[in-house]
């Protein structure tokens, strides 16, 4: 099994309101270090699990929306919690759908909110 | 399937006594940067894989009893080879009994000794 | 000249309202990795440049009050353009001021708001 | 399921002829960072996954015949398109090769060509 | 006195002509993983010590020119030992030379070869 | 200016046996993450700050006699406080002796004892 893991960034601000999440109620912000990870048993005929040019392109286009956001505004996120965790598998369902047809192997998206936590979305073999 | 991924770090001293581990048989001792990752297939109602204040508590509340100590002294090493491996099986052994009835899921602890050396241990999913 | 330096971390939001930060203009947010550094010409008696204890609870109370804040919405930051480095420096003079009378040295403050980006403030020696 | 890694890299040039790379067809060359990964379901009687020292020179002596090497006029890459991925997965077969009859588990092998970019082989388990 | 540091990162093939370099005489690759730290006593109207949009530009320009090349093939650098060294310093004075008349302040340059090994250039403040 | 940096460690226990260290007064240990920092004002005629193959290789013959070392037992600690800004300074005088008449520039020595903490020695220039 090989994969192939590209890194970028995105820095949104968000609120978590339910008590749950104690001071996380209120409007903070984080900047997610956000590494996509795609998966497959064989390379293709240039050797490579993927063409990574496109796969940074479309990690770029996809946390585009969410740059320089607050993420509680967005309309897809109305009504939501945005953990990381839910944030990592929002990233994931993005690039799934844009590989559509493309890229049809496991991909892992892991974000980073600082040095000492990350959450991660992979999906089934 | 989603994780999350915490990090701390514990102080020890330990020798490994056992011609097989040459120099590292003498007393010395190691920086455990320590991750405990959690994973699951769903997240709960607050969009989290586990309370991560919760997670934290636990993990230093693991790692204090470890703190600044000669693991050679510690009843519950007498007689061990506390090798990276094996105190990585240790942190998760005490992280699953603490989360007993809390968290059933699988739980991965990887320690790193050095910028070039890492072990882990993760249970069955 | 010896130094010592401990790393911890604040998520905060903010915007930055004017258009020479074009996108940046938004309410976003960040994760600030914070780096504070002591510099000293020699060792105390206990063989340290300051108590790293204190400097480690004193770094905690000096990013509790931004901790999950919206910058833009605390009095101190009224009218100010939050920056990373501009923030830098308010997180040096809190330092600064919190241990005036007992470390009078060279004190830096670096906050890493991305895997590719920082921003520091020292003072003068 | 226990698995230890351990670190060390390889500077070579290469070229990657075929205009699917685009700029990367020219000569040029990488620094891998080569992470390279041990599984085992048990530990053996020394509490380890497997000798650590082994390892290292078994690790060194496979990156020896590429370091400071243009992988181009190397015979076992003639007529190769020779990627991250697929210098993962020689070095995999080589550590491989080098370990039969001694270490029959899952290894895996992950070059880090950037702070940005990583490609990975694991063996199935 | 303030700093601000951005990161990008290069890929070269080269060689270092003299038995000096031993091995190194060969021809093979780097990645220099590139940090540019521009330093200021103070901060302009923005509170900032350079805008950082045209500082991530200009550092990609820089480093074009050299993107996926063999240095030994390049006509600045016929007849010199491209050490980290040496390519820091050229880095640093691209820049320098493209910010002439708009940042007059100190720069320095750090390229990481390895997760073992930096070379920096800094100009004098 | 220019400087060069390359990295190593050494895994080591000791105790801080004064009040002042709280826990740390108990037999504990550490991995040091050790980068050794040389600074020149110019380049040699090899384009280098200095031989960076005699540099790993003096580190390294620093490190050995404290390699897997209980510093409390060796003569040159008897009746030290081994704090990390100590043993900075003791690794600084280590390689400045070894480079007597070799190198007589600036050299800092900083230690990373975790992912959050980090003590230097650095001589004047």
């Amino acid at each position: 099994m090989y994969n192939v893991k590209v890194r970028a960034h995105v820095m949104v601000a968000h609120s978590l309101p339910d008590p749950f999440f104690g001071p996380a109620q209120n409007l903070h912000g984080a900047t997610y270090i956000t590494d996509v990870c795609f998966y497959s048993k064989t390379l293709d005929k240039h050797n490579v699990v993927i063409d990574i040019g496109m796969v940074d392109k479309i990690l770029h286009e996809t946390l585009e929306p969410l740059q320089y956001q607050n993420l509680d505004n967005l309309p897809q996120f109305k009504g939501k919690l945005t953990t990381t965790e839910f944030v990592a598998k929002y990233i994931y369902d993005q690039i799934r759908e844009k590989l559509k047809g493309v890229f049809n192997g496991k991909i892992s998206v892991t974000l980073g909110e600082s040095h000492i936590a990350w959450a991660t979305y992979e999906s089934d073999e």
